[in-house]
C-alpha cells in the first residue's frame, strides 16, 4: 500500500494535536483515503526541547531538509509568524505539495498569492482550521455556495473575547481581571492584542470574505474594534436591559461592494448568538435559498483545530480543488442596505437633555448609559461634537420582554 | 451544452420549491455542474388543479410516462407517502437515474435496499432534505465522519413540536390551542399525530443513526414519546426552575448496541437547545476529535428543503457515492453509559411524604410536581406502581442559577 507522507511546521498546541490525531485516527485515515498516513517531518524551532514523537520522523529546524525529502505529499503549516510561514508554502507548493493552513494571520495576507500558485502547480490548499477552529464553516460555505447566494454572515470569531465578556457578565469582573483569568487558562497569550483589539477575528472575517463573495473588501474601509472599551458598568446595564455584548464579525455585499465590520455589538436575547458564552465561536449564515443557518461549537483547542486539519486532509488528498469556491463566488449578493435607516444603539455620556428631532430617545438606564434610535451618521457627529463617549449598535429583533423593561428603566 | 434532465415527482410544498430553485438559480447550476438542469416531468395527482409550469415539462399523473422519457438523469421524490414512492424510486434506479428523496418516511423503512440497489446500478441517492430541512447535517456528518467517530447526537427535529412548546410556554397556551394556531400557519397537518407524537422525529433519528452509526437499532427498542402529555402547568413549572421542554432525539452507541430515543426532554440553559425556539431546528454531534458541534437553521419550509434538495442535485450529479459512509462507518463508538446511574427527574404525582432511599428530593416545586434524583428504573418501578403520573428526564449542566431556584422551591 502506498503511503501518504505528510510534514507539520510548528509544534505547539495545532501542530503537535495534528501529529497526535495522524496516530490515533490512523485507521479511519486509511480507510477514508487507501492510502496509509505518515508523519514524514516535523519542522521546530528549538532543538533542545525534548517532544514526544517517533523515532522515525524526521525532526528538523531547517526546512530545506523538509523540502529534499525523497517523498513528500502534505505540508500542514501550523507556526505562528505571517512571512516565514508564506515562504515556506510557496517552495511546498512549488515542489508539489498540497498545503494545509492553521495561520489565519498569513492567509488574510497571502491567501490570495497561495491559492493561485496552487492552481499553476495543480495541487490543493487546505485552510479550514483558519476559520472559528472545529466548526466546518469553510466547508458548509463552500457546498452552500454551490447554489445559494449568501447575503450576510455574522460571526463570533474569537473565543479569547467571547470568555472575556462571558466572565466580566457573569462572575462581575473587571476587563483586567478577565484577561489574566483567560490568560492562566491559556485562551490568552501574554500579549492579547491580538484578541482583545479585534484582529484575530478581522484576519477570520477577510478568509470568510473571500470564500463567500470571491473577494476581500479594502482593509482599509473595514471598521475594526476590540473589547478594551466596554467596563463593567456597560455590561451591568445592558444586562438589565435584556441585552449582551458580543464582539462580531460581519459581511455582507451590496452592489459590488463589500460590507465588513468587526466590533463589540449588543444583542438581544432573540439573536442566535445570545447564547453563546465562554470560548464558543459561532458564524450565522443567511442565504437567499435556505434562509439563516448558525453553526456553533470550539472555535480553539489542541484537538478541535487539529479536526479542522485533518479534515483538510482528506479534502486535499482527494485531490478536490479548494480553490474552485474562491475564483467561482460572482453571484450578484444584495446584501442588508445601510447608511441612512435609523438604528438602535447604546451610548454613554449623552445629557439627558440633550435635544434633537434626528435622535429618539428610547430609554434611560442610567445617568450616564441611554438607548436611542438615530442613523450611525448622526451618532458619529456626537462623538465627533463630543457630545457622547462611546457607543455599540443593538442588532436582532427587540422582543417584548425587552421592551417591556425599558419602559420601565425610561421612567426611572 | 448537455443537459441534465430533472423529473419531481409530487407537487406540493418541496417539490413546487424545487421546481421554483431550479428556475430561480438556473445560471449558479450552470456554473457548478458544468451544464444546464432542466425540469424534464413534474408527476401529480390531481390534472384539474392549475399550476404554474412551463409548457415544455411533462406534466402527468402516470409515472410510466416520466420513465419512458428519452432522456432523464435524476429523479427528485417528494411525495407523502410511504410504498408507492419507494417502488418509483426502485424503478428509476433500474432505470439508471439518481433519485433524491425529501421522504423521511419512506427512507426510513426503505433507505437501505435503495442504497443497495443504487450501489449495483452505480447511480447515487441524495437524502439531505429527509432531516432537519434546510441544514446541511448529512454532509456535515459525513465530512466529520472521515475521521471523527460520533458518540452521541442530539437532535431538535421536528420543528411543528417545537413551535407548539415555544408556544405554550411563552403564550401561556394549552397544548390544543398552539396545536391549532400551528395548524393554521401551515406548520401542522390536519392530522397531527406524525409531528406530535413523534413519528416524524422517529424516522429522522433512524436515518441520522443509519450515517453516524452505519445501521438503525431494533425499532422496538427505540422509546418514541411525542410532546401531547405536557400540561401547561408543567411547562411553567419548569420555567420557574430555569428549564424548558425541548421534544429531543438522542443517538448514541455503547459497543454493538445503538441507543436510540426520542422524547420530551427538560433542559437547562447552559444546553445549546435551550434557546432554540419556534419552528426551528437544531442538531448537536459530539464527536471524539471535534468535542461538540452544533447546528441551528429552518427544518422545514418550501426554499429551506428545496435548497436541500438542490445540494444532493449537484452532489449526486458530481456522481460522488452518497452510500459510501452509510456502509463505511464501523468505528467504535463508546456512547455515553446508560442505565444504573442515577440521572435527574422532573416528576408528577410523587406523595410529598414518599420515602425511599434510592430516591433523593432535589427540588419541591408544587404539590404535584417535583424534581428528583433517581435511576430509570426506580423511575419506572414508581409509575408501574402508580406513585406517580408522569416524568421527564432533564439533561444537560445544572447552573448556579439554578440550583439557586431549587433551594427558594423547596423551602415553600
Amino acid at each position: 500500500m502506498s503511503v501518504i507522507k505528510v510534514a507539520i511546521l510548528g509544534f505547539g498546541t495545532v501542530g503537535e494535536g495534528v501529529y497526535r490525531t495522524i496516530q490515533s485516527h490512523a485507521e479511519e485515515l486509511t480507510s477514508v483515503l487507501g492510502r496509509k498516513v505518515e508523519v514524514a517531518a516535523v519542522l521546530i524551532k528549538n532543538k533542545q526541547k525534548t517532544r514526544d514523537i517517533r523515532e522515525d520522523v524526521l525532526i528538523t529546524t531547517d526546512f530545506a531538509e523538509i523540502l529534499n525529502l525523497p517523498q513528500l505529499d502534505v505540508v500542514v503549516e501550523a507556526i505562528v509568524d505571517k512571512e516565514q510561514p508564506f515562504t515556506f508554502l510557496n517552495q511546498a507548493i512549488q515542489s508539489g505539495c498540497h498545503i494545509i493552513t492553521a495561520n489565519k494571520e498569513m492567509f488574510a495576507h497571502h491567501g490570495n498569492e497561495l491559492l493561485e500558485l496552487a492552481e499553476n502547480y495543480n495541487v490543493s490548499v487546505g485552510y479550514e482550521a483558519t476559520v472559528a477552529g472545529g466548526i466546518p464553516i469553510i466547508q458548509t460555505l463552500r457546498q452552500l455556495l454551490n447554489v445559494n447566494r449568501v447575503r450576510h454572515i455574522q460571526g463570533i470569531l474569537n473565543g479569547t473575547s467571547n470568555f472575556i465578556l462571558t466572565e466580566m457578565r457573569e462572575k462581575k469582573q473587571s476587563f483586567a481581571d478577565a484577561l489574566i483569568l483567560a490568560q492562566e487558562k491559556g485562551y490568552a497569550e501574554a500579549d492579547p492584542t491580538n484578541d482583545v483589539e479585534g484582529f484575530d477575528a478581522f484576519y477570520k472575517t477577510m478568509i470568510l470574505s473571500r470564500i463567500a463573495f470571491g473577494e476581500q473588501p479594502n482593509w482599509k474601509n473595514v471598521e475594526r474594534a476590540g473589547i478594551t472599551s466596554i467596563s463593567r458598568e456597560l455590561i451591568e446595564t445592558a444586562e438589565k436591559m435584556g441585552l449582551r455584548f458580543k464582539h462580531i464579525a460581519s459581511i455582507s455585499k451590496t452592489g459590488s461592494q463589500i460590507n465588513a465590520e468587526v466590533k463589540p455589538v449588543l444583542v438581544g436575547k432573540s439573536h442566535p448568538f445570545y447564547s453563546i458564552e465562554g470560548v464558543e465561536n459561532a458564524v450565522n449564515i443567511h442565504s437567499d435559498i435556505v434562509g439563516s443557518i448558525t453553526l456553533q461549537g470550539p472555535g480553539a483547542g489542541m484537538y478541535p483545530t487539529a479536526s479542522a486539519v485533518i479534515e483538510d486532509l482528506v479534502y486535499v488528498c482527494q485531490n478536490r480543488s479548494s480553490n474552485k469556491s474562491i475564483t467561482k463566488t460572482t453571484a450578484a449578493c444584495d446584501g442588508e442596505k445601510k447608511g441612512n435607516e435609523k438604528e438602535l444603539w447604546l451610548i454613554q455620556g449623552l445629557s439627558k437633555n440633550y435635544n434633537n428631532p434626528l435622535i429618539t430617545w428610547v430609554a434611560q438606564a442610567s445617568d450616564k448609559i441611554a438607548i436611542i434610535k438615530a442613523t450611525k451618521e448622526e451618532i458619529e457627529k456626537l462623538i465627533n461634537l463630543k457630545k457622547a463617549t462611546c457607543y455599540f449598535q443593538i442588532i436582532g429583533e427587540y422582543d417584548t420582554e425587552i421592551k417591556n423593561k425599558e419602559v420601565t428603566l425610561a421612567v426611572l
